[in-house]
Parts: C-alpha cells; structure tokens; sequence
C-alpha cells in the first residue's frame, strides 16, 4: 500500500460526498453536517442528481461534474447503485473511498458477489477504500470527520481500529471521556479493499499514533496480519479484543461483517508471536492504551503495593498475584525506612497499607521507598484521598462553595498524579493509580477524570483494572525484549 | 442474637460518642461532625474528660456521667483505652457497640489477647459490637451515619456488609452514584463480637433490606455462616466478593482485618450450596445488584439480544456463550415477523441487529417478538440510543440550548427503559440493557446513571457486564427453585 493513498483517505485536502441528502434522518445528510460541523478545511463537494444545495454548499450532478479530482470520496448511495459510483471514481482518478453504504457480503450470496466485483474495479483503478458497511473514519488533525455521532473526538495520539462502527464510536467516546484524544479512527466494515493489516502498517509510521487499539472479529489475510502485526509491535504498542471466541459471537460475527473469527486458540498463538496484546473487554482495551501511553515498561513481576485502604489492598493482591506477578517481600531495611513514617502498627507487609491518619508527604516518601527495592518491577497506588493537598475532606453542602470545592479537588488530584508521575520516571518503573473519588460526586468524578486524561494520567476505577493494565505492559516488554535480541 | 440489640445498633435512638475530639483531623471529630450533618434526630452524647463542648453539643467526663443509657456507643479511643471503655459501657447497661479503633487482633500477639479480653468482658455483659478496627456503620433510614467520609448514602434497599471499611466506602458511594440507597452498611472489621453471619441474619428480616452485598476476607466461624446464609438466601439474595484467593491476598487480608482467608476452591464450593452468588469484582457486585433489585428472574439459559450496534452483539453473545447462555436460534414465525418492521438486509439471526435507521416504536416491538419466543429466557438489548424519542441526535454546542439538551436526552432515557422494564414485567423474563450514551458528555452520562437509579433502572456500561448480571440471576433462579423442592 502506497503512503500517498493513506494520506489521501486521512489527509484530504478535497472530499466528494457521493449521496448527499437534504434529509435530516438519511447518513448522506448527517455525514455531510458532521464534516462540515467538524471543521474540516479543505474543499467539500457533495453529489446528487436532483439537488443543487445542501447546507450551503453547492451539490455537483455527478462526480464527472467535479471541478477537480478530489483526494477522497465517501459513498453514502444505496446498495445497487455503488458498482456503478466506483467506476466513475476511478474515472475520475480518486484513490481513496470510504463505503458507508451496508448489504454486501455480509449478507451472504450475490451480495458477496457485487462486493468482489466493486473490490475488483477498485483495484485494477488504482483505489483503496474503507468498507463497505462501515460508519466512518476520523482524522481529527486534519479535522476530519466522517462519521454518524456528533462528537467530534479531539487529535491525540491514540490510533483506533475496528471491524464496528458502533466499536468505533464506543472507544473513540471512551477516550475523549478520559480527556485523550486519536489520530485516527477507523470503522474498517466489510474489508473488502483495505484490510486491518493495511492501517496497522500504515499507522507503524504514523507521527501521531503512539498506540493503536483494535476490535476485531475475523482476518481476510491471517498470514499477512501476522507479518504486519509483529514488525509494527515493535515501533508501538496495538491492543485487540477479539470478538468471535464462541460459536454464538462467530456466528454473529459473520452476519454482522462477513467474518471468519477463526479459532480462538490460535488467535491466542498469533498474539503472542506477534507481540499483540489482547484485551478481554473494550473497557480493557482503554485501559491499558491509556497505560501505555504514559508509564515506563517493568522490568519483571516484581511489584509493590501501597495503599490507603486495606480492603482495596487485599484485592489488588489477589488481582495481581492471580495474574502471575510477585507482591514481593520488603527488605527490612525498607521496612525500617517506613517505621519512621508510618504508625506503630502499620502492617509491616506488602501491601503496605498506609492506615487511617498517614497523609501528604508521608505517603510520597513510602511510594518512593518501595520504589527503590530493587525487586520492584512495579508499582501500584491504591485510594489517593489522603495524598491530597486540600484544606479538609467536608464537602460543603451549599452549590457555589461544593463547586469551587470540587475544582479545589481536582486540582489536588492533578497535583498529586503529576508527583506520583514524577516518582515512576525517576525510577523507569511504571506507577499504576487506582482510586475511588470518595469526595466527590459522580458528576466531579466525570470531571477528574477527563481533566487527569488532559494532563496524561488516568486513574482507574479498580485494583484488578489496574492489575491488568501492569500485565500488559510486562508482557509487551518481554516481547520487545525477546526481539531485540 | 437478639433483635434490639441489633435495633440498638441500627435504630438508635441516643448515641454515646466516646473519644469525641474538638481536633478536625481525628476521627473522633469527624466522626462526630457526621453523625450531626447526616441529620441524626437522636440524642447525642459526646463523650471525653478534658472538653466541655463540641460542634455546640455538650461533652461529658465519662460514660458514667451520661444522663440515661444510650441504645449504643461509638468508641474512637486509642487501643490501650478500650478494654476499660467496654467496661464502662457494659456497667451503664448499654447493649451495642461500634469499635472503630484499630490495633488489635490485625498486628497479632498481644493484640490478639486484648481483642479477646474485650470480647469476653462485652459478652459477659450481654453488650453486641461491631469491629474494633472498623470505620463505621449507615443506617440511612435511621439518618444515623457513622462514617468517615462526607457523603451521606441515602436511604434505599441496598444492605452493604464488608471486611473492609474502605469497600464500604466505595460500594455505598457506588449505589449513591447509580441513584440508589442503602437499608444499613456495615464495616464489620476484626469482627471479635459481630460475625458477618450474624449481620446477614438480621438483614434476612429487615424490611428494608432487598438484596446484600458483600465483601469477605476470611470466617470466624465458617459453620454458622454456612447454614445462615443457606437460610437468608431463600428470602433474599446475597451476592459475595471472596477476597484472599491468592498467597498474596490471604496474606494482606491476614495483615488487615486478621482473617484466615481459607481456600478459594472451598468457599465456591459453600456459595453453591448456600445460594450465595459469587461476584469476581466490587464492580461486578454493584452491577449483580442493581440488576436483581428490579428485574423478574429467569427460568433458564435461552437467550435473545436485540442491538441497535452491530459489534456490541457480537461481543454480547461471545460473553453469554462464554458463561453457558444458549443464544437461540429464532423460530420462522418470529423471523417472518421481525421482517416486517426491519429492512431487507436485517441478518435474520440472534443477536437481531437492529442496521441502522431502524428505529422507535419498531425496536420496543421487535424486542417484544422475541421475548413472546418460548425458549428465550431471558433478554438483553445493546445500545438504546435509536430507541429514544428525541427530536434529533445533533447536539447544539451553545452551552444553555445543550443543558436543555442533556436534560431531553434522559428524559428520553428514562422513558425508554419505563418501556423496556414494562416489557421485562409483562413476560415475567429479565430484559438487562447495556448501552454507550453516544451523544452525550461525561458528564451527562453520570446524570443519566444517577437519574435511571432514581427510577428504578438500570444500563449497563459493556455487554458483558450485563452477561454477568444474567448469569447471576440464573443461579439464583436455580438455588431457589431447587430448595423449593
């Protein structure tokens, strides 16, 4: 695949939007608005034979009516009319498409047919697209949307990839909730022309994208996926949940894009030769992106753990010793460092529960003496409130007070991750957070989170989701280590 | 046990706070502050020999110096202090108690025997308490909130009972979060007088108490807990997270509340035969819940998913397969039926994929064709966003127009799931929901969480957390109908 037709699909400086619609209800309307609403700047040219102007731009009769040749077209026609919109865009020169249009071989016998037939014209003109029976793609720097929701998810450096639409939505939404923003998002549909493989490589040497998360159901290519997946495991980090581990979602999988899902078992040998780290939900998947994106790789499984509240150690432990990491044993000379700062009955242990009344400095210092261990791979923090620089925890009652309250909250938890930040640098051993907001109101909660995304951090909602993002990464680091030699 | 002690505990109607402080960072303040914002109509009676008045409330010198003997005590004492303290108490006659001190039977050695000499001296005078080394007790309907943090869980049919004050913590902010409320939430600490068993006893006959949640580390008396819970489970369910499943975790939960973890393989094999149904996470406790507080239970493992996202099916039916769910195959008549409200594409299968454009009224009707099928059991519907009456998906960006916005959304939100709770009545099966909420914010999301729980409804954030409700309501289903025999 040449770099020139990914540019033109992601950086377009002209799009033709083939099926424009003055119908609020109908996708050639919405996806039309949405490229407009999303700021795109370059020049938009929407076609259809019975209208002259929708939302204010002028609509061409036919792509041959174009006053150039566009570097993308999205093609919102119905079914039997997307053979013949191809044929001109290759007339026409087009490189790049994206096929929003559904009902082709997912749908089974002369479906499949049509379909081969548009990949086939597509081809032998020298044109790639995305689809059919996707929902879009976004490239938000170029302030490019084509999509069918009204969030417009802002440039950043997290890479999407999904064999859904609504997949695509639902993690594209997840990250800008977590204040992070994408390079690019792809609803890559039917495959018929560009394949999974084809954006991985593609996003290898993508600027942007420093990690790249992908739903997928099934392989048009599975040796070619292979190769790809393992050369660029090795630039950047690609996390996949796999749909289709059973026979009831295989078969779904199958009705909803035309995939083989394929054996499961196997699927687990492909990652694993090919550094791809799997993720069991797409809850999951988010997760450990957002890991990878700011912490340095462990070393091993040794892992400490600190935390403010005892039960939330317990299942931390769990969690993470069920996972195959070691909760090490602290020197005595550690635990003498900790005597000097904790009470007289602190556990004495790993997990070093910080028992109710440590606060502030303190817990910094403990963090950080665990951190010297040199057995300590890893860390994990658990329950931060104490660690919070704020004047008292009573939340006032009254609106004005609880609000400048909240943003007092927030800003404490900014404070307090950019020090726990700090200390994982310091020492090149990751630092996972994970906290309830016990504070705050699930509307400051939303808050916290999305600002903490905003200033690189993310503070997981439970210990074995913080578990999970630090085995991630140990086993991408064993892959990258294993290559290396 | 008797039932006024626990009435004691619960429905107090004065409280003895001993260990009261003026000093806003010691629990024995702000304990006490607490017990007074939550709005406590009892009579408080501050305990401690160096102060005359607290937050306006008077103090008195000691225990034997209170003008009548209260239902219970708070104790905030330092740990040498206690064993004299429970003295005082049982020689005032008062018959309930809250250790919150720590420092006992967790650090081993003489701890233990104190804890034991405590014990003993409470027993011996036919005094009840919770803890020591606990951080509290809520009895919302009572207004009586013990408590360290400042939020206020409000009343509500949701019984928390945990090894681990800051697990209370978290599960009651949790319910408070999905606009639900609590019957009682206990911290139930090193347990030296109250045993865990004894808590889910009381609750069993409790009338505010619908379901129980709870979080374990260890048993006291493994015996007594079995054959309570096999009992309480026939009147209500009680749904367990079993911390200590690892050397790492037993280890920490030993350090914490002095449990003895036992063995993990042992304590599934006493959920199945007491009816207890296991969660594997706190997330997956709230979730199990929240789903059995409202819906009918489920007669068997036939299952049918309506998703308005195709990817989001798939996934769904990967997640009930996975757990035993017999996603079924649709009979000719019900597929001749959904022909008529779907378009031609539609993939004829389970999941029904709803395809874009389909919308309204015929998504409630094509969800209630498959529920009149006679093997489906149970139902589950992925992602409601088309199944809202709104007058358009396009959010206005001027802040005031898309307040109002927001506010329209959960309407529609709210009188979606009225409809879909309707239908889940109507055919006496469970219909669990699990949906993104595309176009709104974080913090609109949070709203609509907390609205439907107002409401009595609940929407999962991911299929398969919805998969794990409806297996959940299974078991149970299957343990209550098997002791009905």
């Amino acid at each position: 695949m040449t770099a020139d037709k990914f540019s033109a699909l992601f950086n377009a400086r002209s799009v033709a939007l083939v099926g424009a619609s003055k119908d609020g209800r109908k996708w050639g309307f919405v996806t039309l608005k949405h490229l407009v609403d999303g700021g795109f700047g370059g020049r938009i040219y929407p076609v259809n034979p019975s209208e002259n102007e929708i939302l204010g731009l002028k609509v061409y009769k036919s792509i041959d009516d174009l006053p150039e040749t566009p570097d993308m077209a999205v093609i919102v026609v119905p079914p039997p009319a997307v053979p013949a919109v191809i044929k001109q865009c290759v007339g026409k020169g087009i490189k790049a498409g994206i096929i929003i249009t559904a009902g082709f071989a997912e749908l089974g016998g002369k479906g499949v047919r049509i379909q081969q037939e548009i990949a086939e014209t597509a081809r032998a003109g020298g044109m790639v697209f995305v689809g059919p029976n996707c929902n879009g793609v976004m490239s938000p720097w170029n302030k490019q949307y084509v999509q069918f929701p009204s969030f417009f998810v802002p440039p950043g450096p997290i890479a999407v990839v999904a064999q859904s639409g609504n997949v695509m939505d639902s993690l594209a939404r997840q990250v800008m909730m977590y204040g992070q923003g994408c390079s690019v998002c792809v609803a890559s549909g039917n495959e018929a022309s560009l394949h999974i493989e084809d954006y991985l490589e593609y996003l290898a040497d993508d600027p942007h994208t420093r990690v790249i998360l992908s739903y997928v159901e099934g392989f048009k290519d599975g040796g070619r996926f292979i190769e790809v997946a393992s050369k660029v495991s090795k630039k950047k980090p690609i996390i996949v949940v796999k749909a289709g581990k059973t026979q009831a979602g295989a078969r779904a999988a199958a009705s909803h894009t035309a995939s083989i899902a394929g054996s499961d078992v196997i699927f687990d040998a492909v990652c694993k030769q090919s550094g791809i780290i799997r993720a069991a939900s797409l809850d999951e998947l988010i997760n450990i992106g957002l890991g990878l994106l700011r912490q340095p790789l462990p070393k091993g499984r040794g892992l400490g753990i600190v935390t403010a509240g005892g039960g939330w150690g317990v299942l931390a432990a769990d969690a993470c010793a069920a996972l195959g990491f070691d909760v090490v044993k602290l020197p005595d000379d550690t635990i003498e460092e900790l005597d000097k700062l904790l009470p007289a009955w602190w556990n004495r242990g790993n997990p070093v529960d910080l028992v109710a009344g440590v606060a502030g400095d303190n817990i910094f210092k403990a963090i950080e003496l665990v951190m010297q261990v040199p057995s300590v791979d890893s860390m994990m923090f658990l329950s931060i409130m104490p660690a919070l620089k704020v004047r008292g925890f009573d939340a006032p009652q009254e609106p004005v007070a609880r609000e400048k309250w909240g943003e007092e909250i927030t800003a404490a938890v900014i404070e307090a991750f950019e020090r726990l930040n700090g200390i994982a640098d310091k020492y090149h051993k990751p630092l996972v957070v994970a906290s309830e907001h016990m504070w705050s109101t699930a509307v400051e909660q939303a808050k916290i989170g999305y600002t903490l995304g905003q200033h690189n951090a993310v503070c997981y909602h439970m210990p074995h989701e913080a578990a999970t993002v630090l085995d991630a990464m140990v086993k991408y680091n064993d892959y990258l280590r294993e290559k290396a030699h």
